[in-house]
């Protein structure tokens, strides 16, 4: 039920905002005579839609002792069997169905954030407690080889999703950008080449920050990744597991987008543009370090576009040419939020494996660190 | 576990805490070889004691979700048994009496705010959730008489504790006041007489005001006491048994000081000091609607100086002459906190029957509401 | 010398500050034996070059009384003076002549600045000054015609700067962009075209705005364009030439992007992007209403791409492909301001006539409204 | 025409503001027909009366680029002509008598702010320009002698004003206070005595302060007094004459409350209250160091009770017994102030000669700095 800061919800929220987002958007528009489980809920549970009414603050979702856990648990059912009989009925109704799957694609984004938060929920207590234990093994991996920038020539490509398949209403329409010849890293970047940034003074040098980077460096007092602590023998890090000590060769993961800029300017490289890291990933099915499996931690670096973190691209997230966010309540759910933030693409270890796609884009302000957020390199070719 | 302001500290952060200053103040200085339940323990549930060392952000106690309550209530057996034995052992020793009786007395004042603090968190549910049913007969009061104006001639007057039976360090040394002639009311104000004040457009003007007052009424944009509310129907007020209509007949409860001195101003009259609440409250035992009743909410007013509400003075805390601060951390209890604060007197309907005293003062700053705070008129006579 | 937010900085620090820029970028590396004028005032003049040293804060500019406009005016001679003889000396050079230009390019953005800073100055003033008389005729304009949509193909088009004439760096790589078929208006929005959707409630419907927007909205409570003040006899807007009744014929001006946006949605449209701007102005020489007509204050709508007002586009200001900042300071003057900003094209009534290019980009964060900035709408062909 | 932080006004501004004070209450209710000289002067110059309407937000007062100097320099002389006349005709009604000698003592402590805000802007200034030439002699001192603490043996005594001569409402009504034995130093204390207070770690020890005193020194990084600075050759300190080393035998400066209180825990004493500094201060005529002296910064400690610094008392500023305001606007000239400040006495160097008395009660919150004031130690005997 704890709230760590504005960004983060109670992990009870989570659970009632998803059952909130079906008894709105699925059973209230299509389920005649359906009745709200409790009226007061529209109140508690509204996120951020103001087509719908108001809401709650957001850094009060902290405040909600009630409903009780047991009460969300019998919301969820409640609203669980109503879509389950409408499917059965109505299931073969396209408009529907496109809705419940968007309801499932919402539920699996709060999978994520739910993980998130609790751990930055229990990384906020000063006894540090774990999530769950280290899987084994977790700690005992080799150097990774050294990333190999991979060429690509460019010219005018497509991007954007199209055709079937879920996809968010952000992902297109498709379309063409004209790319510059480009290379771009075979893997993430590991905590032990963000520490030779560190070690470099990375975090001293203003020439290698962007200025509100910079300032917000200053004024958050940042000297390392979020949840990274100095103890006596070293860097340590909190995972999902516990503190532990910083593995040199996992991938490093919650970096704003500052510090990934940072970073790459001091290896006199670049992030990648969203329609590069789109056009390298390719056509290849997603797969790598996913939430399912269960650790909730990046891993060793190892070659590939997808999971460990989401990585930052230098690409604001915009609309594509010719997008146009649906008509009423729903399409607040990702248009009015195109300005001050930045894309990341390829999921990350707390996202769920079947919720990822080439054409995802993930979008977080500059300053967010909660996230397992990481770099990927790129440079002019 | 919910912290809905800095000022409020959740439930179990209050059990904690308790048992905390025992350990820390009569266990560790006096039970040789005893070892603290939880090291870790110290930094989680120190309230402000510089002497004793670093401690947790006020504003950081809802963010622990561990210890459990479990772990918690083993934490307090664990002490309570602890000092169980230890005065078994030692209990005639004056010293340690002393601190046991203060660590008492300390869990007194704490059985209060964890009850305001609970009708906050409570209050902030946009559910409103009661904490318990309201009591038989609640809301069925005749109107109080007029409030008599009892006299006094003052004079050179004796004021403070001294001699036998406990009493904070602030409540002493017993000095005596010049006093001027003043009369003071039988009774605290009506929540009837407090809507006159409203109704005769007391919060709109600025002559009935302390000029921080006014700042604070724009800045938090006062307009009642804290939890009213203004429905179709009339002014509501949340209580410990939930919202419900407002009755005039009762006791008003939730002003800051600023609004208690506006009140007063508008009635041509003026808010006691300290010193004239003491030498009319007189020698007779306090009696009143304390938290034994178990109803947590003003009753109508009745003629009496304590219970119900604690009672605004016009006198600023302050050290009593020739007040001196105990050495060390325990020190800290009272002296430190020796401005900006006003003093209350009387005790509330969530003061336990037993911690009341005449010499008691409580003491707030200006703009608090969030506990059972009152009026009490007074006038030069 | 008065600041009246952090945003604005007092004429006498323009004036000192675009000298102290020709004395550290061009008499400090190349005059042999140069010596400051006043060691001290790098910290004063420095705006925001981390590479040069420590300067005083921005907020603070407005606390010098010292040195005295006399003194600056002193130091400008005396810095004008040592250019002009380098310049005689050594103007051949064509490194020395590219930092000269870039000292007299950064002096025009600064008389614009001035000229904005001077009337934000005035208009925060209760007594609302005026810089300058009215120029003869304004307010006697025409309706302007309806705006034509000019529709271009698309396609893959050149952008950016290239060649000889000068650019700032931000301007260049060119490189090619792909463009969809679009449409683009041929002149900037009017005073009278804005009023229709505030009358429609532009400003209480959520639909119509970005999310960071309707929050900024909601907290500086903007309700119409700076500037502007309801009377009882309708609209007025604060000018350089003081108050007076808005003129509907006229360019409306002091928008922040997300009254843009907004508006632009309210009429189905949307803003264009800057390469969309670019490649519909097109390489005729930029002509239109600047600061050398002495108005300084937007006129009637007329067709033209340039002058009047700047005119957000829908792009975040980011670095070209191929784009690297120039080394050491001087790289900080664009460079690290690429996040969290949005470009505007054309140039207003404050802008030097011969300061502005096709290829030129400005920026400011998208709640900035001090500047001259309105609307040109686009929309998909 | 700076305003360096919202408590400092600017010259131009207290020039004004005290003319506006002669016609608001005086010239408007006293003379026949008067018309103000400028209307909208009562928004820009009215400082804090609710009585009279809206004004300009505090700390916008240095926005004010208009009136001119000039302007207002003409406002002052039309005011004080207007004043002349209606003294010459009306001079012996003693209700008018009283509201002008009124708004001379409100010019006189506008004389004593203009220079400690004008202090305080130029020390703001990183150039730390001097107000006037050091006069001859400053800084060459013999070391004072040792305090002498003066024995009082207290009793019922006679405390504020009462009788003919001019005091302001807050000094009355003259009443009994009883005071148990005290002493209290011959003179303020030094700064070589804080240097003690500063070497022995006193801003680094929790127990010498008062909670809310702990937290200011705390957010505002307190190290030392106002305006000192550590130089490589020692302690310098910015006076009205510029900046120059401390000199240890002169009265110690620009503190805040909480620091005397500190430093009086530290020394094993405490502040006096005012009743107890009045009652010692006795009544003889007040001589010592004023602002006629033109130094404008305090000299080497000297017995007495007048001049150098204000002292603060550990009395709280509130309501003496009896205390009425005013009626009307005039009213809120001291009254409604009487929340969360202390009382200061005696007078500092910035004060003129002709303005204080042994009743003068000057108030400051308990932070405030940038006055004059400093420390007189007392004890209970």
């Amino acid at each position: 039920m704890v709230q760590s800061m504005p960004d983060v919800s109670p992990t009870k929220w989570h659970l009632a905002h998803t059952s909130w987002f079906f008894e709105t958007f699925v059973l209230g528009p299509h389920e005649p005579g359906y009745r709200p489980f409790d009226a007061r809920f529209a109140f508690l549970f509204n996120s951020y839609y103001e087509g719908i009414g108001p809401r709650i603050a957001r850094d009060a979702r902290g405040l909600l002792s009630r409903p009780s856990l047991a009460d969300v648990a019998h919301y969820r059912r409640h609203v669980d069997e109503a879509v389950g009989r409408l499917l059965e009925r109505r299931g073969d109704q396209p408009a529907l169905a496109t809705l419940i799957e968007l309801g499932l694609q919402h539920e699996q984004q709060h999978q994520e954030l739910l993980l998130t938060d609790i751990k930055h929920v229990l990384g906020s207590n000063p006894l540090r407690p774990a999530y769950g234990a280290a899987p084994a093994g977790e700690g005992r991996s080799q150097p990774p080889p050294e990333p190999q920038m991979l060429r690509h020539d460019g010219g005018l490509v497509w991007i954007g999703h199209e055709g079937p398949g879920f996809a968010f209403d952000n992902e297109g329409p498709r379309h063409r950008v004209f790319l510059r010849p480009f290379a771009i890293a075979d893997r993430p970047v590991t905590c032990g080449e963000y520490l030779r940034f560190m070690r470099d003074g990375g975090y001293d040098r203003p020439e290698l920050w962007l200025s509100d980077g910079w300032h917000e460096r200053e004024r958050q007092t940042w000297r390392c990744p979020l949840y990274w602590e100095p103890h006596d023998e070293g860097w340590h890090l909190f995972t999902s597991s516990g503190l532990r000590p910083v593995n040199e060769e996992e991938v490093v993961a919650h970096i704003s987008y500052y510090e990934a800029d940072a970073f790459a300017r001091w290896k006199g490289m670049r992030l990648p543009t969203e329609a590069e890291w789109e056009h390298a990933a390719g056509g290849a099915p997603p797969a790598g370090h996913f939430a399912d499996a269960g650790t909730f931690h990046p891993g060793p670096a190892r070659p590939g576009f997808y999971g460990d973190v989401w990585q930052w691209t230098q690409s604001p997230y915009v609309a594509y040419p010719g997008y146009r966010a649906p008509a009423g309540a729903i399409g607040e759910y990702n248009g009015k939020f195109m300005s001050n933030q930045m894309v990341l693409r390829g999921g990350s270890c707390f996202t769920p494996a079947g919720h990822i796609r080439t054409t995802y884009r993930n979008f977080f302000p500059p300053a967010a660190r909660w996230q397992a957020s990481g770099i990927r390199l790129a440079c002019d070719a």
